[in-house]
C-alpha cells in the first residue's frame, strides 16, 4: 500500500477548532498518524513538505447534480419553474449516457480544483456516473432520483447495486420532490426504506410555490407529508429547506434529519434564503451543497460557505452573526455524515485520507488572525493546493492527475453543439 | 519601450459583448493593436501564446481600504458600529506608516492574484500607500479620507501632490461620511471642489442608522445634505448606497454620480443590501468595490459581482434578474470612469494596457455557453492566469513579479503580534 508523509503541516482536523503543527501520514486509503513531527523507519513512497500549509478534511458537497455542468450559463435570469420546464427538461430529454459520463468528468474536475472530495448527487444514468466517478477517483454518493416520470422500479436494484459497486461509490434512497412524485410512489419508497432501515432524501421546501401547492394537495407542508408517510423513520433529510416553518424544523430536529442548504442556487433562481441561523441556534444537523452548475453557476463550496454564514444578516435585525466554525463543520464533518460517509468526516487515525491542502501563503489567507474565519469568509478555490481522495493525490498545483481536462473541455464543447 | 504580443487569444474588450478571436499588442504602457492575427516585423520583447485564454480589462475595485488587510478575521460577527468603534479604531490609532506600507503590499498582492488592476482607496498615510503601490506597480487612486478627527487641512495639498506623483497614482477629493464629518468641514471640502472643479466621494447611506441620524441632524438624507452643500456640483459619487430612497437616486441620476456597491461587506456587517436592480434599470452609473478586508473579509471582485447580480432576487417577487453584462461593465469600464481612469476602461488601441488573462481551460469556465455569464456567475480568483498593469506583467501563473509574498506574509505576521 502506498505510504505518503505530509510534514511541516498545519492540521485542522475538524474534531475541534485546534490547529496542530506537525505531520500526517497516509497508509493506503487511510490516515495512519496525526501529531507532532516524529522519526520513523517507514519506507515512504512520497514525502510532501507542506511548508506550513494547512491540511483539512475535504469539503463535502451535500447536494448537487454533477452532470448538469452542461447547463452552466445556458439559461440564466429565470425562476425555478421557467428554468426547469422551459430550458432544462427539453435538453435533459436528449442526454445520452455518454453525455452524463463527460459532463460528470467536468464536474469532478471542478470539485477537485476547489477542495471538494465527495458529492451527494441526484441525477440519472447512474451507471455512467459511477464509471465517471471511478475513473476520476472521486467519492460519489448517489441519491435516488425517483419521480413520476420514472425510477421507482429501479430504486431497490440501484440501492443494492451501487452500495456494493466499489469503495468510492455508494447510494442513498431518494426522490426528486413532493411536487413531482405521487403519494403512491412515495409510499413505495417508504416501504423500501423500512425494508432496508435506510434514510431517505429529497428536495424539500425549495420555493414558496412548492409549499403552497403541497398544502393545497395534502393540507400540510412537504416535511409533514414525508414524515406522515414514514419516509423519515430511518433518518435522511432534505435539500434546500428554504421555506421551513417551526413545525418542519421541530420534525427535522427530533429525528436528527439533515438540512442541506444551497444558497447560491436559491439566490440565482430567486427562490429565497433558508434561515440558516435558526438551524444553527437549535443545534440541528446542517450541511451545504452547491446544487447543479445550471442554477449556481459554479460548484464552489467556498462561496456557499460565505453565503451560508452571512445571508441571514440581511434578515435578522442587528445581525444573525453565525459562528464560522459551525459553517465549516457543516461543509466538512456534518456533510460527510449526512451522506453516510462516517469515515470521511474528520482527520483522524483510521479515517479515510480525504484531505485538502490549503495554500497559507496566499494573500487572502493572511494575516492568520483566525484560520477558520479566513477559510469561511475569505476562501475561494484558488487557495486549494492539493486534493487527495482515498489516499490518492488527484489534484495538485493546478494539475489533474486522473482527468484529462483539455480532452474533457473538447468533448463537452462538441457535445454542447449537438444538444442545443 | 517594451513590446509584448499576445496571440491565440479570445478578447472581451468590454466596448460591447463581442468576443474577438485574435491578438493584442502592447507597446510600453499602452495597447497598440487589437484584432485578427497578423504578421509584423516588430522586434518583440515577449510573445505570449494565450492558447485560447481570454484577455479582458482588469477589474476595478471602486471602494476599498487596502491597508485594512490587518483586520481580516480579527473581529467578526459584529455590526458596523461595534466593529468600527470597539475593534478597528483602537488598532488604527496604533498604525505606523510602515504598517500601512506592508499591509498595503498584502492587499495589492490579493488584488493582482484576483484580476484587479486598480483600486479606489480611502485610508490614511497616503505617502506610505503611494510608495507601496508604486513598488508593487499597482494603479492606486486615492479618495480623500477627511473627517472630524483630521485631514481637512491636508486635503488640498494631498490633492495636488498625489495627482502629480507618478503615472500609477492619482487622487480624488473625498471624506469619510456625514456622520463623522461636520457641516463646516463639508463646506470647506465643497469650496476645494469648486476651486478645482473636481468630483467628491464619500461613504453614503451605508446603514439605516446613518440615514436616520442624518435626518435628525439635518432634516434630510445624506445625499441631499451633500447635494445642498454643493459637494456634487462637479460629479463624484458615494460608497455603499444601501439605504437610498427614490429622491436620492434621482439626484445621483441627474448629476451622473457613481454609486459604488459593496455587497459582501454590507452582508457581513448586517448593514443591508443595496437595490442594485433599480440603479441598473434606471441606467445609472454603478461600480463595485470590496470595502476593506476587515469587513468582507476578502478583496475578491468575483464574489462581489456574483452578489451584485443575484442578491436582489431575494427582494423582488419573481426575481430581479439583472443582466450579468451590466454587472461586468460596472466592475470594469464604469468602475474605471468612476475613479477617473478613463484610459483604463476598455481594451482598445491607445488605452492603458491594464489587462487580465482568464484561464478558459478551468472547469468552472466550461462549457462556454456564455463567457460573460461564466465570469459573473462562476468566476473566482483561481481563474486568473495573468494580471498586467501599465504594460507590465505583475502576476502570472500564481507568481508575483514585484511583490515578495513570503516576505510580506512574514513582516505582516510580525506586525500583527505588535498591534493586538
Amino acid at each position: 500500500m502506498t505510504k505518503i508523509r505530509f510534514y511541516n503541516a498545519k492540521i485542522l482536523t475538524m474534531k475541534d477548532r485546534n490547529v496542530i503543527d506537525g505531520e500526517l501520514w497516509v497508509d493506503g486509503d487511510k490516515i495512519s498518524y496525526i501529531g507532532a513531527s516524529k522519526d520513523s523507519d517507514i519506507n515512504w513512497d512520497r514525502q510532501i513538505d507542506c511548508k506550513g500549509n494547512l491540511l483539512m478534511p475535504g469539503l463535502k458537497n451535500a447536494h448537487t447534480h454533477t452532470a448538469m455542468t452542461f447547463a452552466r450559463s445556458l439559461a440564466d435570469e429565470a425562476s425555478l419553474n421557467d428554468w426547469l420546464f422551459k430550458h432544462i427538461f427539453p435538453i435533459e430529454a436528449k442526454l445520452t449516457g455518454d453525455n452524463i459520463y463527460w459532463f460528470s468528468q467536468l464536474g469532478f474536475a471542478e470539485y477537485l480544483s476547489s477542495g471538494t472530495t465527495a458529492c451527494f448527487d441526484m441525477y440519472f444514468n447512474p451507471e455512467d456516473q459511477a464509471r465517471s466517478a471511478t475513473d476520476a477517483g472521486f467519492r460519489h454518493v448517489f441519491c435516488g432520483s425517483v419521480n413520476d416520470f420514472g425510477g421507482i422500479d429501479r430504486l431497490e436494484d440501484e440501492y443494492n447495486r451501487f452500495n456494493s459497486y466499489n469503495d468510492l461509490v455508494s447510494f442513498k434512497l431518494g426522490f426528486h420532490a413532493e411536487y413531482t412524485t405521487s403519494e403512491e410512489i412515495m409510499k413505495r419508497i417508504s416501504e423500501i426504506s423500512h425494508k432496508y432501515e435506510a434514510p431517505v432524501f429529497a428536495h424539500v421546501s425549495e420555493t414558496r410555490n412548492e409549499v403552497e401547492g403541497c398544502k393545497e394537495r395534502y393540507g400540510m407542508s412537504p416535511v409533514k407529508v414525508f414524515d406522515k408517510l414514514g419516509l423519515f423513520d430511518f433518518g435522511g433529510g432534505g435539500f434546500h429547506c428554504v421555506w421551513f416553518d417551526e413545525e418542519d424544523r421541530r420534525i427535522f430536529k427530533e429525528k436528527g434529519l439533515y438540512s442541506v442548504f444551497n444558497n447560491c442556487s436559491n439566490l440565482k433562481l430567486a427562490s429565497g434564503a433558508p434561515k440558516v441561523y435558526k438551524f444553527v441556534n437549535e443545534g440541528m444537523n446542517i450541511a451545504i451543497g452547491t446544487d447543479g452548475a445550471g442554477s449556481n453557476n459554479a460548484l464552489n463550496m467556498f462561496r456557499e460557505m460565505f453565503l451560508a454564514s452571512t445571508l441571514a444578516n440581511l434578515e435578522v435585525e442587528g445581525g444573525a452573526f453565525i459562528d464560522p466554525y459551525a459553517i465549516l463543520k457543516s461543509a466538512t464533518s456534518t456533510g460527510a455524515r449526512c451522506m453516510g460517509l462516517d469515515d470521511c468526516d474528520v482527520l483522524a487515525e483510521g479515517k479515510k485520507a480525504d484531505i485538502v491542502m490549503i495554500d497559507m501563503s496566499h494573500p487572502t489567507m493572511n494575516p492568520v488572525n483566525n484560520i477558520v474565519a479566513n477559510l469561511v469568509y475569505s476562501g475561494h478555490p484558488g487557495i486549494v493546493k492539493m486534493t487527495m481522495i482515498s489516499g490518492k493525490v488527484l489534484y495538485e498545483n493546478g494539475e489533474f492527475k486522473t482527468i484529462d481536462i483539455a480532452e474533457v473541455n473538447r468533448v463537452t464543447a462538441k457535445m454542447m453543439g449537438e444538444l442545443v
